[in-house]
């Protein structure tokens, strides 16, 4: 039984660890972590859980949970893992990173677009980057896993095969994301209350969003050097889901065929990636609940560009689910244990 | 392994039992029944389940399909397999119908409110009302269960046990309801459309509500005579959820000890029913996806009313849940088989 | 040009009556009083105000408003209102209170429900509840206006011409509510988040909200006597409108159209109560946006009851569109300038 | 007083139109026709209309129709105006047609994308596209206005500037549209029922959607040539308002004042077009129920492009609102009679 303990338990993220958890055969919680609840039941907090969990919030003592646990999930604000990470604990422990702390290898791009010092840069060369359909090998090793954001997610398996294969010309990428609410978090903030995300859709962060640099990392590591993307996200009144939409021109007029190789390439054996048929596009609500990214693409002969659209769960597959795809790339468990969920319709 | 059969597997409460069929551990689906699409792929109409579901969808052939499975259920419009059922059907498999053609024992009662003739009343008296925390014992022998309205079970279950004690005047129940959107159906209707649905709330079916007498007939039975109740259905701008809002005058100044003892003798070992702590009122939200019910009291000295509630998801408890429950308890299974889902939040 | 101050120009009511008093030919805003946003431009709080507001908005000082308007709409938090009004202000200006404050003659009542010490009792006297079709007479020759709650206001016009007929119990008379979410307010808290609203009903304020005495009080004057009543408020994942159920047992057994006729009595001259057609039930979006209220009933031979339903929206007639309806009468205005608006719909 | 005639009156567009007619004070409505609803109140199908409207529906009978009114608006599906208009009504009345019947000059690209035969096409050289911000002076002496649709609207009004000033590189420019669900109409259909829209988001039409040519002919006289874009559009979770995020690149490396300029120098004196303040991007709810267009851009060092953002609401400025604009213009009034709507906030 993997003994696993999450700091930051009571966030929309966190929350949905504790959802999949529970449903895991070879993993419990021992250390339901959140500062903001300390002693409060955590039924009290997520009130679905009532029944179901009778432990109490505890604070946020990495070094005295990592003598408990095997595994720590961090579900916390951007730098606050990188302020209490240490090399004793990674000795003691796996530890899967929700925040951003260690997604990014150069600390400069880090640094300018989060505005915090990074605390522990020493740690990031060793941090592997938790895209498990992408990096499972070196998943298996590791000690720390930087889990992806939820826009990078889903913009980066929508575009990896065709930037990998030189399918697209990398310099024209643009991605237009649109995000469900829970996104945004559990914090009380005017801009989040129902009255103000009913009835509306704006774009926010617009050439400034942290998930950029992130993409832009991952790609060019796929195109072989140094890429620049536009990234725009919606904020969409929804509570689930992420939808991109991504443009490029086409290199070489590649057919249908060619295209969707390449995704068969890389996809056709993995269980959560599914390319959708011929002129099916993706919808959030055909994944929501579940650890799939649903992906297709639709080729344009009159402008030379191909439309590239994924779906996803952003507290799954673009957060939680991928955290417990990644712990269980990390204790050697079947990938997809616990994460068997049938996506939930209507 | 159990060999199921669905008749109406398209809409959305044989949407949810495909969903929850395909995680169960002994049961399999062996016909996907859908007059509208027949031999179309299952995973086209419901494209969650893409890569899940192979099968296409089979014509409505009752007699044919006792032969192959074990249980049978049908999601059907109401007169459907009253109009179909025989005794060699019921000979060969289970029948777990989700329409409401077995629930009301009184045929005239039943053709009254349905404006419907009944086409099969010689099997009204062997149908056992699949209310599996009040009639289990009776639902493990029989062949044919009519599996409860969304609304009803909601309703029944937060009256029952001040019912069944006699700690409310029966004659001054009020029970006032909402529910989300998928309780009406996949059926294309303007009324249904997003637009007309959204931002929106309305009363409908005020004072002839179908599912007003099958709550008389139940509590009747609890209660050990006839009653009559003010049931006052509500559409509201969700997909999934039933809340029941209900208020009765309390006979003899019972305490809240007293009523929260009636509530424990008959759900403290009921799984499936939560009945909340204090002052701590049912939200749908907390039980969505699950087969929870949630319920919970409070007591007004000023009226010396109280005033009861209970939340459900429609799809789940009040529906495709409750049907996999049944099924449980017809073949000998553990009866939270399959339906230890844990609430989806947010 | 009746000149106006708003305090608490920037919560929703507030922000409604700047969009209502924008379009009202004699009307001018002079000051936005917002203690929370002093000397930031209104329109960069409620940005469809861009280009048609100029102003920033002032702190809230009364006295020195008093002298420069003719009429102060004060949309502030309980209590606030009673702890900085004066008879110097009073004899300068009108002055309509969106707040509780002056809304309950009993004192000790008001302080009971709303936990507060009254800081004014003695302007008590003299307020005039601004139920404009009821008190429309003593309305006009006011200095102070007690503008009615949202949910009062519906559920009083829905039962008031029973209950002032003789029609119903009124010991029976049981108000289930449903609110949109801008009742709440525009207050950054966790529960009023788009995640925790959407896909969500609940009730809340069980046997304890305090618009129950006020319809108490109002329903009393009716009824010539005392009474009390249960009122349940439920919050509806909606932006806008409130809609509430009644249930009482009618009293002599009226016929359908004497029960019509006395709705005819009292409303049939009124522009913003509209008694809806038999069998068509009150739905808030037909009301969005506008003054209307629309009232319908459904009487139940089978127990005797009469079910009542109301819509209007909460933030136009139930708070802004009343408050401006009270202004016209107080300064010989048309009743209906400025609230001629056409329900918006879809 | 202008007599104004509508042929599909019942649809979405339909029934805003009769909301602002209703509110211009030299217009009135005789004709509302509806092939769906002959002889049914009018009011019977938009209940909001009720006691505003007495008139009963009338069939489309054009050729009658231009005798009684002065100007006919037609919101009516693709190919139907063109299969009745004739000389004889045009020389009678001023026609506004909603649908794309005459929005595109060249017969064969119109054929190509909307695959209808054209029936009317000598009529496409008088028609005027009625985007009043850029063919203002044409419209007035117009008798055919071919009103622009809903994304088309946002779309060229987003870029115009900077086509027209050569600012962007028109080759690179990308539409990603986002639509709330009004744009899908009112007619029945499973795709638009609540539970398959609610808590989703998916693009549709990609690469084929017809408003495309409108904006590629449109974008086109501005640029001087012939151009394509790509335009997709997505389906959110909303009534009323559409977003637009386009992306191209820049020329020339220009500031942010030369880009405001360009703005400016349309569009300063426009009362219906608002160009944001810096970094304050557009959002569907600030202009919903009005006829505004909010408008902002964003430049991107990075990547030397720029991003244009625009919104609107689909029924008004999109649709029902840019009507009666082009009636104004079309009859000498006051070009915002009956359009002065303050966007309704939350």
């Amino acid at each position: 039984m993997i003994k696993a303990g999450i700091i930051g338990a009571t966030g929309y993220a966190g929350g949905e660890l504790v959802r999949l958890l529970l449903g895991h055969k070879n993993a419990e919680i021992k250390w339901f972590g959140s500062r903001s609840y300390i002693d409060q039941k955590y039924a009290s907090i997520y009130r679905n859980m009532f029944q179901l969990i009778e432990d109490s919030c505890l604070d946020d003592n990495i070094e005295e949970l990592a003598k408990q646990v095997d595994v720590i999930f961090t579900a916390t604000p951007q730098g606050y893992l990188a302020s209490i990470l240490s090399e004793s604990v990674l000795n003691q422990v796996k530890v899967v990173d929700l925040s951003a702390d260690f997604r990014i290898k150069d600390v400069s791009v880090y640094e300018a677009w989060y505005q915090l010092k990074h605390a522990s840069p020493q740690f990031l060369e060793e941090a592997v980057y938790g895209l498990c359909e992408i990096n499972r090998e070196k998943i298996r090793g590791a000690r720390l896993i930087a889990n992806p954001g939820c826009y990078t997610t889903c913009s980066i398996l929508a575009a990896y095969p065709l930037v990998k294969e030189g399918l697209i010309d990398v310099d024209t990428l643009i991605i237009d994301a649109k995000s469900g609410t829970s996104g945004a978090g559990r914090g009380a903030k005017t801009p989040n209350l129902f009255c103000e995300v009913n009835e509306n859709i704006k774009a926010y962060g617009v050439t400034s969003h942290r998930h950029t640099p992130e993409i832009e990392e991952q790609l060019g590591y796929a195109a072989g050097r140094e890429i620049k993307v536009n990234f725009t996200p919606h904020l969409v009144p929804m509570n689930r889901g992420i939808l991109v939409t991504e443009y490029a021109s086409l290199k070489g007029a590649p057919t249908y065929r060619q295209v969707k190789e390449a995704y068969d390439h890389y996809y056709a054996k993995e269980k959560f990636v599914r390319v959708l048929d011929p002129d099916i596009y993706p919808e959030t609500k055909w994944v929501e609940g579940s650890n799939y990214v649903d992906l297709n693409f639709k080729m344009d002969e009159r402008t030379g560009r191909i439309i590239l659209m994924g779906a996803l769960d952003n507290l799954v597959k673009g957060a939680a689910g991928q955290a417990v795809q990644n712990m269980n790339l990390l204790f050697g468990e079947k990938e997809s244990e616990g994460l068997e969920l049938v996506p939930v319709f209507p």
